[in-house]
């Protein structure tokens, strides 16, 4: 076994490489989204595989059902070590709106920050840069001991998001070689700079978009006003009545399976003293939005949302042209908490919007992601593995933490493979995460590099 | 003078030489909301220079104050004989969306309709069409009695599409040589293909856009969703909150100042039996929108409207993108009839807007038309001229009717000049105007030019 000290020092003398290394990576612009943008992704996947090669994996990029690839690694432990999973996603979010970025999204710069030096582009953080924090850990191992202390399977996909739509098959189908104890995860946040987390609950999400067409074509706001439905008309009012003056959701029975948390859960959110007037701040909020009465943790973690996320219609050029416009779309995510059917509230949702419409209306639907809110246990060997490694890394225990945003694969892990996963991430709240000038603290990606060294060497003693 | 049995054969003569001299205007894609057409606007003010120069006009093409140019033209008529101006424009309406047009909008063709041939193209009605129906009077005129009847002034412009924000300057600056008796104006319809109509009655307009900015930037709708306020969501909420369920329009002090249509006037548009289900059942309509518990035409051309042109925000590309928008605009067009001050409207929303906006949120308005709504004297010398001639060209009265739609330039020849309009238009309900596949009949476009032949001679000679 090599001593975590020195393995500690080669990532400290290897941080500005392993950067490099991860620009490499970034400049790949692997926009999951966007077809003409399917080269890029086969491009990402491909460089991951060189990576694994390199560092002793049988290691092969491998076609999903018409989608993105997946990149897979294996790499034998010692006999009677546990055997891991480590998953992580390769594709990013479209960059749009491009004018707002500060540097190109696909030309990763190290900037200065008020915290010390940050990595800026798309995919910094959200996932090839906390991918890369247990890349580099497995390379210290390599590097030093010639290998790991654990056995590693490693499974990097590139339609996260998009709602990894074929992972499920793709698990199914590689069943056997994907076999492990747990799957380990680097996509979440810390809770603060200083202060690791375990994310231990996750909300779900569904994301619908809805089309409505209500006339033949557009027409003259002169000619027909007062007499022609108006798609837009129709649609605002419909996702106008989304929420009530409480912030509460008004689609029929969206509350209803909702799962109540227990007491002492909250009681221990409550005792972290969240300022959400900061962290609203940072974004230039001030006014909490949300249900009404509720404290900002439940509301973020365990509360279900609706957000419209684009909106369209008519006519958005310059100047004015005065059409009552025929069609109108929307997307709107919805963030879902354990108890919730997302099948459920797509259906609710379709009927909410069905219910406003003029009789000759029509609407279609889409329903992108299906992910249900889950909860993890955290009384583990893994989770009290991860605990002792953050907390000798940062000097202080890491905080059990909920999280808002949705990973669909923990489910999918869960249903198809049966595995636990460990969700260990070095995100913060002001990553700018699916927004222009993404970044990843230079920090962050270094002490997450040396955190999941000791994860590792934890994981491998542990019982 | 002429014999008007002598001109109206040569305009039948002439149809298909006076249709390819329109289509070599519609050819020019005089766009004038988009700077990137000025140049075209242009073109379209010069070609029809040099169709006026060509029957003896002192033609010109005229600078506004850093606008798109006004064609002017004089030709004096015998002596003693009524002046005439005659209003048009060459500017067109964008043609978005590009893909519902089954031919180029800027490639004029000639296409079997169910009623005959028809002219699609951009403009083909709106109002390139409907000028080139005096113009071709005026040739018939020059061919066979080497000039006019009555003195006329041609003032064609190229902002109309964009509320004629320049022309109030240009006339009063142009005042002594826009002198006239009366100004005539072809941008209106007629009831139906075989009933002319003068239209006496117009709505004005009012059109803001609307921009709301919440956040700093956009948020991932997972780590910010239940606590991070969404422009999309705040913009729905209050557009949607324009009209009541009775149609009724919420923004306060709307209807205040609306004058009450007499007994008389209403009774009589009743009397046209207008067929709304049909109107509506063109355009793949069937529930009528508007104020609930009030007639059609009431609704079209007697109460003010208010109608999303145009909504946006977010992310509007392929698939998913999972954020809380910052910010989201929209377009609304406001219809307003005689009593409304557009300006008080404009305020009145900018409030209404304001009001359901969080403290940090802020709003920028736009305001780009401000016309009145117009009453129009319907028992004038002029009116009654234009009722002997349709009447003689069609073998029934004209109906005197309202339209939904604005014509600013009319308030603005009323105001600046003291002139009242005269309004004989040849449009019908369902010539696309403002949407894809815009067309003018054949035979509107035919019987229009003979219509204003009739009408020269009808005025030369009325009292």
């Amino acid at each position: 076994m090599a001593d975590t000290k020195a393995l500690l020092t080669h990532i400290d003398d290897q941080l500005d490489v392993a950067r490099e290394r991860l620009f490499d990576w970034l400049r790949i612009s692997s926009i999951s989204a966007q077809p003409d943008h399917a080269g890029d992704c086969r491009r990402a996947a491909e460089w991951l595989k060189g990576e694994l090669a390199g560092l002793g994996f049988a290691a092969s990029v491998q076609e999903t059902a018409g989608g993105h690839p997946v990149t897979l690694g294996h790499l034998p432990g010692p006999s009677g070590a546990p055997h891991l999973l480590f998953y992580g996603h390769y594709d990013v979010q479209p960059p749009d709106p491009l004018d707002l970025w500060t540097s190109p999204p696909f030309e990763p710069i190290l900037a200065d920050g008020p915290r010390g030096k940050r990595i800026v582009a798309r995919g910094a953080v959200d996932d090839k840069g906390q991918t890369m924090l247990w890349l580099e850990a497995f390379r210290a191992y390599r590097a030093l001991a010639g290998g790991l202390p654990v056995g590693v399977t490693v499974l990097v996909e590139g339609e996260e998001e998009i709602g990894s739509p074929r992972l499920p098959a793709f698990l199914d189908a590689h069943r056997k070689e994907l076999q492990a104890d747990v799957a380990v995860i680097a996509d979440t946040g810390m809770w603060d700079i200083a202060t690791p987390a375990i994310t231990t609950r996750l909300r779900g999400s569904t994301y619908v978009e809805v089309k409505l067409r209500v006339a033949a074509r557009d027409l003259h706001s002169g000619l027909f006003g007062g007499s022609a439905q108006n798609a837009a008309n129709i649609l605002a009012k419909a996702l106008g009545q989304l929420h009530d003056e409480e912030g509460r959701i008004q689609v029929p029975g969206f509350y209803d399976s909702v799962k109540p948390l227990s007491r002492e859960l909250l009681a221990s959110w409550e005792a972290l003293n969240f300022d959400e007037a900061a962290f609203l701040g940072r974004m230039g909020l001030r006014t909490p939005a949300g249900e009404k009465g509720r404290k900002a943790l439940d509301r973020l973690w365990a509360r279900p949302t609706a957000d419209i996320t684009g909106m369209w219609s008519g006519y958005t050029g310059a100047g004015a042209k005065t059409v009552i416009p025929a069609e109108a779309s929307a997307k709107v995510s919805f963030r879902l908490v354990p108890g919730q059917d997302p099948s459920a509230v797509v259906e609710a949702f379709r009927r909410f919007i069905l219910e406003r419409l003029p009789s000759e209306g029509e609407a279609s639907f889409n329903a992108m992601f299906k992910g249900k809110g889950l909860e993890i246990p955290s009384d583990s060997r893994w989770v009290r593995a991860a605990s002792a490694a953050l907390a000798a890394e940062y000097g202080r225990a890491p905080i059990l933490m909920g999280s808002g945003a949705s990973i669909p694969v923990v489910e999918m892990l869960k249903d198809t493979l049966g595995l636990d996963s460990l969700l260990v991430g070095f995100g913060l709240d002001d990553d700018q995460v699916h927004s222009p000038n993404e970044k990843f603290e230079l920090t962050c990606f270094h002490r997450g590099q040396r955190a999941y060294v000791r994860l590792l060497a934890e994981i491998a003693t542990s019982r």
